[in-house]
């Protein structure tokens, strides 16, 4: 279980707590909803992939405050005593709606809304906007790799390099969703039963008297598992060292699986691997890659004519390198009987408890999509919000990973490419009854 | 307990395990020493703060794979029953050196080195990478922030846009170390005693019938530590509402603290409020601002006369949003009696186990480093790396968050302006017997 699933409530700003109790003071315990969307695209997006609903999920049905966390909010004297026994036994009794985790949704959709009482609610804000947040992030940025890799393998190799330990294994998890093969996470491979994958380090080849012992000594170990680095000298050398001990393997019946390239101009090297390997009649010997790659390293080493196989994609997917963060909000939409709508300068969201509506053509081609007012129907479109949680329990079953990644793979084959590379928005209407409950100006939102 | 605290050993990458079978297999169970330090300056950053030891000290403490983990491993079908058996009784034996957390440090110099049989050092690469890169990087960014606003007071807000809880959590703890006055998560608050603070919502605001009426419900409740939230609606407005409510409190002897702006032209907004306030007597009321901010946005703000006198800081401080991760390496530097240099294409590390030697001069300004051989002495310098740990147990006390603030505060004074800047690169020199041991062309180093 990692700490995403093990949710603590005490995990949120302060002023969700205070302005809890000045709700608990007026008596404003009606049920509220709120709405969670992303505000803009970051930088190249034009699209986002749903994760983190399913932490989500797991850390509402354990949603509790512990004997000790209660002391710890006493002791800052800032809460009454009527309060605190209040959120000692607080528990998640509302609804949750959300667009199931590897669906492929647009700016301004409600990804989740929940509805509860008004303190429960707000108190949430915190966890759920880091939760989904984070995840979509990250699996929104493994898409773009795949959708650049045009069918080549590609492996999570950000452990090392995630905002913690826990992101690691979220970016596992993520990236995973949208087709990555592999990750190199050995605790992301047991929680959720990635497949994992892995070579060697420089350190190891440095630890034998030459690069050669060290091949022969792991092509001892693993006959049939083996992937040689061959950069921590010089690369061309390492090369006609790797297809040495590789036709070695081959005389007993064995298979070298591949290189690794991990320095330099990989699109050169690259080629003169290949060629290397090829003169030897080690055709079926793969070039991996890793060092720096992202979905715009990855496009122009193809553009290039790299002759790589598989990519490992590290540090720049596992932080989402070039937008580190989304713009993404939770906003009350309803309170009591009224549609809400914050209106400050500059940031404005739509009032009312929504659904996305969603059209697709023949081959499941996505069409365009209608956010509406929850309870319209609108013909030939399919919902995407889903009830997942009715009086803080969870409705339906678990779906499972693989089930989440065919949700994407068919998702995103229905999206034009002209959606995938921004050259086209993707149509996002606002229905009329909508409209009809915003008080402002919609003209700065779609 | 953070979940950084309690460490998995499976928290790392597969390679290291396979390579550690194939050591196993021949027997390479010497010692090893690796050392783990940072390659190149992020844009912008011509220093680091060392953060992160205290983590790294729990984790080794605890090292001890489990049962289940080790049926995981098994499961995988990739490692011996002798290899297993061993990393089932494997505990962390080795030694540790540091820089202590809340030191000033720069590029190339060693932050960490281990020293224990090459497997176990191995192993750890992805944990030491991970925890010492992120902690270290969020307390850079954080530094550059109070570098930036001059005295003014910071306070962390960024829990809902971390790259997951842990990251959140340790912001909160990396950004107090470098003078943050406060932070907004509460389970950071109680997990290392740093002081809360928060203010309220927009969702607050607009779920009471007006806006003087949701100021109003706030003050009841907290008389002596309210800070309204202005810009919901009109900002100016807001400050009109503000100052009404705060007029009421004044004649029952009450205070408002402050009032918060969170959208708009913050500088021309916070001038308007300011005379907005004093034009009522209100001239302790202060003025928080929120939204966007970082070390860029603070200095801007400030050298256009806007009238803040504390900043929220969120997002770009919880994800080091220019600069989302460290080019952070773990290098084997020795092993058995041989002095270990990697030499590849574009990368490369000192041989050698290290210590850095620091020059003062009057008043504690720091006047240049020297990365020497661990057993050098050299006269009138302070070792920067301190043994913290010896056969796998802690030497010496764990250093209070308060210790380790005040060395931070200590070391940041007696950083010159200029190197605070990076208008002039501090100078890093290596001492002639390091010099000696590498093998390679040191030209591209330093």
């Amino acid at each position: 279980m990692t700490m995403l699933e093990k949710f603590s409530p005490l995990f949120t700003d302060l002023y969700e707590l205070t302005m809890a109790e000045a709700y608990f003071a007026h008596h404003f315990t009606d049920p509220a909803v709120f709405s969670l969307f992303i505000r803009n695209y970051p930088r190249e997006r034009s699209y986002f992939v749903a994760a983190g609903l399913e932490d989500v999920l797991a850390g509402l049905e354990g949603f509790r405050f512990s004997a000790d966390e209660i002391e710890y909010l006493r002791s800052t004297g800032l809460f009454s005593k009527g309060f605190l026994l209040y959120l000692e036994e607080m528990r998640f009794t509302g609804s949750v709606r959300g667009i199931p985790e590897g669906t492929v949704f647009f700016k301004d959709e409600p990804i989740l809304e929940v509805c509860a009482p008004l303190i429960q609610a707000q108190i949430l804000e915190t966890f759920l906007l880091n939760t989904i947040g984070f995840q979509t992030m990250i699996a929104t940025k493994a898409a773009r790799c795949v959708h650049a890799a045009g069918g080549r393998a590609l492996i999570d190799f950000s452990a090392r390099r995630t905002q913690g330990r826990d992101a690691a294994i979220k970016v596992a998890r993520s990236s995973f969703i949208t087709g990555f093969s592999a990750t190199s996470n050995l605790l992301a491979g047991k929680l959720y039963g990635i497949p994992v994958s892995g070579t060697m380090a420089h350190s190891y080849v440095t630890s034998f008297d030459s690069e050669i012992q060290a091949f022969e000594a792991y092509a001892q170990t693993y006959p049939d598992r083996s992937v040689f680095l061959i950069d921590t000298y010089d690369t061309l050398q390492g090369a006609e060292n790797a297809a040495k001990v590789a036709l070695e393997m081959k005389k007993k019946g064995r298979r070298l699986i591949g290189v690794r390239l991990d320095s330099g101009d990989m699109i050169a090297f690259s080629k003169q691997v290949r060629s290397i390997l090829d003169r030897s009649g080690l055709q079926d010997v793969k070039v991996f890659a890793s060092s720096g790659f992202d979905e715009y390293k990855i496009a122009d080493a193809i553009k290039q004519g790299a002759c790589i196989d598989a990519f490992g994609v590290g540090t720049k997917l596992g932080v989402s390198a070039d937008a580190p963060y989304l713009d993404i909000v939770y906003k009350m939409v309803r309170f009591r009987d009224r549609d809400i709508q914050k209106r400050s300068t500059d940031k404005i969201n739509l009032a009312g408890e929504k659904q996305v509506f969603r059209k697709t053509k023949e081959g499941g081609r996505l069409a365009g999509d209608t956010i509406g007012l929850k309870h319209e129907i609108l013909a030939g479109t399919t919902a995407l919000l889903e009830t997942v949680m009715k009086d803080g329990r969870r409705v339906g079953p678990r779906p499972s990973l693989d089930a989440i990644r065919k949700r994407f793979a068919r998702d995103f084959a229905g999206l034009d490419e002209s959606y995938k590379t921004g050259a086209q928005v993707y149509p996002v209407a606002l229905s009329d009854p909508l409209r009809k409950v915003q008080g402002a100006d919609l003209r700065d939102i779609l």
